[in-house]
């Protein structure tokens, strides 16, 4: 372990895959999931410059994107329960100087200037309000339903924040794509790029990646479909390759 | 031949797929292609009732629908050229009861009437005016360019023609399903079902099958991608069964 960090109660200290990088998780209050991961993977962000992630949670967007990038890196989290997990892993793996955990509500960060990004990437809260939110407990509420803010406000945050011809990356569920896709260009996020994942091949998308470039001129491209399991349950080798990094890119470098 | 029509110069009568149906083509004029049998093999119609088959070109779609539903499918057509080939092969097999071919502007078409129509397909031009139209002959330039009507005629006039829970399906290319998305919502036209086609497996997708349901609730299914070529350069096994009808429908049926 590369830096010492205090662990609170219920906290474990788990490897995120083959960086030699650790992340500090919670089952009660965050884990990541192969969502945030191949966000990471598939966003298009540049070699220097700033880097914003809304939504941060644990900070796991953030710690991937540092192996990708020299750009300085920015996590905005609402809940100072997650924000002081992320900023404790940041310092676990001595990337202080590089990445910076900001404890705020996105509604508001996005005041704080016009256009500073070079690239934003978000897996914001996939549900809205009123899907069973009420059975979950706070934190977790939180990160999956849209709670402390909606989609529309992601768009809003993100349009303000990211500079003309910048990127705004997304992970997101394919149920809500005809919205997502509504909503980006409502605040001048114009889609250019967008990834299925299917569980299975033969099976429907039950994810969806996509990115969107501020002032851009209308025209999608639809990469081939990424699949996660093969016949024999075990993650393909397509996946395996994107999770642990050895095919470079989801498509996304520039 | 199942009944007799006057061919005009320049056209011929082909084998439409395996329905011992044929159809008047025409290089210079029309000929279908398989975005339009895809079109109708998608579209969700239902067993009786009324359908529309809008910009129905030669009358490919029409003729394929009719071959899955007892409904009455109208096509209309703003071509005369077009409108009389398509006429002459609804007589060609004997369809003339089941299927009307109308020869109008789309756009006068939706003022006949509100909401009755159970279903419309509709395979529009593809690309935007100032995209090369110039080149091209005037028949083939107002069927792939947006000479007569853009995107949102079609959506305008599809909304108009359908009822409530109704079901309007396109085929489209996958670089405009953003401006599509954005358009079909803003006529109440909630899409439900995507289907991309991709040329070959890890290439992008070049076409896009989608359903959209007249007020419906925001939910959308992206269903596994079709491939189109296999790796011997032929035709995958999967189309030729969605090709010919052998696989039941893409999943659209009621």
């Amino acid at each position: 372990m590369p830096h010492e960090v205090e662990l609170q109660p219920g906290e474990r200290v788990d490897d995120l895959l083959t960086y030699e990088m650790k992340i500090i998780q919670s089952a009660e209050v965050f884990s990541f999931s192969l969502d945030a991961v191949l966000l990471a993977r598939f966003a298009g962000v540049p070699q220097r410059g700033r880097v914003l992630d809304l939504c941060t949670g644990n900070g796991v967007v953030p710690l991937l994107l540092a192996t990708r990038t020299k750009a300085d890196i920015d996590g905005v989290e609402i809940q100072p329960r997650l924000a002081d997990m992320a900023r404790r892993s940041v310092a676990l793996n001595g990337l202080g100087p590089r990445i910076r955990i900001i404890e705020a509500d996105l509604k508001q960060y996005a005041g704080t200037g016009n256009g500073i990004y070079d690239a934003i990437t978000v897996n914001p809260p996939y549900m809205p309000v009123g899907t069973g939110e009420h059975k979950e407990n706070a934190h977790v509420a939180l990160a999956r339903h849209e709670i402390g803010c909606t989609l529309e406000d992601v768009a809003a945050a993100a349009m303000r924040l990211v500079r003309t011809g910048g990127r705004v990356s997304m992970v997101h569920r394919p149920s809500r794509l005809a919205e997502i896709a509504e909503m980006l260009r409502r605040y001048r996020l114009e889609p250019k790029r967008i990834r299925f994942v299917h569980p299975r091949a033969g099976a429907e998308a039950n994810m969806v990646l996509i990115e969107a470039l501020r002032d851009g001129k209308p025209e999608l491209r639809v990469q081939p479909p990424l699949i996660v399991y093969g016949e024999d349950k075990q993650y393909t080798k397509e996946l395996l390759d994107v999770f642990y990094g050895r095919r470079g890119e989801l498509g996304g470098s520039e």
